[in-house]
């Protein structure tokens, strides 16, 4: 494994406990290296020339200190990054084993609900990294380095993004002394019911229904904030175009 | 109950399992009116002038509704809108009774989750009405007129958008041939997230980050579709705004 943040840490809880093994951590620094190879009772380095040949190295690492570390690396390897190419690694056998999450190094996560997303040319390090990535997940897609580019397109969009709506419309609730928390239902709801339904049949709200009364209360309601205001318009102008 | 559509379906079963009695359904349409009578075994009628006076009327109709209907009844009466002000309503004893949540007749919902605002300028009534929701809901709020028109301007921020985002997403996938399900637990644990954390803590993504060079590829991906770029740059603007 090389790298210790929170991916390498949840990548190696979840292998050990699917019977893989780690054959060595590698970090840069001596703390986070000692702290996960503590925590997993493996060796670990952060000596590149010490790094130990084994059937795969996982290189969990920031995306700029990828290709600093790959030259080091002569044996299988994978990078992990969700916009990084496949062609950002150099050799043979090289892939991708990117899994579609954030991770925090103190919250449980459950790998087996993670996608993977897995990438090689070599198709049979493409088929030991199917292999690595149904043994700890249950969803696992092959897809190419300009698809797992759109899908982190795609990511942004639909959770940095509603996250940041999330946060405009605690704003609104603030400025009113409205608890935030009356919404956490609904909004629990919104992102529960596009499981059942499309996304397209998922849509409710005045936009939808072409309310243009509610629209114009809302707009009023925003009149001092700009900022609230162009985005409100921008999006509702999306669901009106989609009706 | 005034009204037999989702929301006025979705009352009775809640204040049915909660031990209250509903005197009557009142619907303009037959149909509507029948199917629910005959679902909860009470009397139904569509006639204004049939409507039998009770210990109080919840009026759960369309908003443009709500004002022809209202002056029939002489006796305690709410309105369900979270749009329109009590002043909606005229005489003594009115109130409102608002369930903040998007209702669909087939769907099952568990009423206990569903937060319920309350208002009245009355305030024997407001007892009444935050008793009634007690019984019903886990969550009770008393908001003003304004208060609850702000709550609806956030529920359709965070909701009514994020699930156009989704929309967007999707279409990105679609594009790519990618399948959009891999995003599925990825926007649950977004939504599932701001339980545990706040909003501002919860972003992610390279707008926080200050990858400049990621939200440069993601443009590129963009370049064609003026809308989605709009889209992208004003949340990721906003995104900055705030770090």
């Amino acid at each position: 494994m090389i790298g210790a943040g929170n991916l390498a840490t949840h990548l190696c809880r979840a292998l050990i406990n699917s019977g893989h093994e780690i054959v060595q951590i590698y970090s840069r620094t001596i703390e986070s290296a000692s702290t996960l190879a503590k925590e997993i009772n493996v060796p670990y380095t952060t000596d590149t020339k010490a790094i130990k040949s084994s059937d795969l190295a996982i290189i969990a690492v920031n995306d700029d200190s990828i290709q600093d570390i790959e030259k080091h690396i002569g044996f299988p390897k994978v990078h992990t990054s969700g916009t990084k190419p496949l062609s950002t690694l150099n050799g043979k056998n090289i892939g991708v084993f990117y899994p579609l999450q954030t991770f925090n190094k103190n919250i449980d996560v459950n790998f087996k609900s993670i996608p993977v997303c897995v990438e090689s040319s070599n198709s049979g390090l493409l088929q030991t990294l199917k292999n690595l990535a149904v043994s700890i997940s249950d969803k696992v897609v092959e897809l190419n380095s300009e698809q797992r580019k759109n899908l982190h397109l795609a990511a942004v969009i639909s959770c940095n993004f509603s996250n940041m709506l999330y946060r405009l419309s605690e704003e609104v609730c603030q400025k009113e002394g409205i608890p935030f928390d009356i919404l956490q239902p609904l909004i629990l709801e919104t992102a529960q019911k596009i499981k059942y339904t499309s996304t397209s049949l998922a849509q409710t709200g005045p936009a939808k229904r072409g309310d243009f009364e509610t629209i114009e209360k809302h707009l009023m309601l925003l009149k001092n904030d700009e900022e609230k205001k162009e985005i409100y318009q921008l999006l509702t102008a999306s669901i009106k175009k989609r009706r």
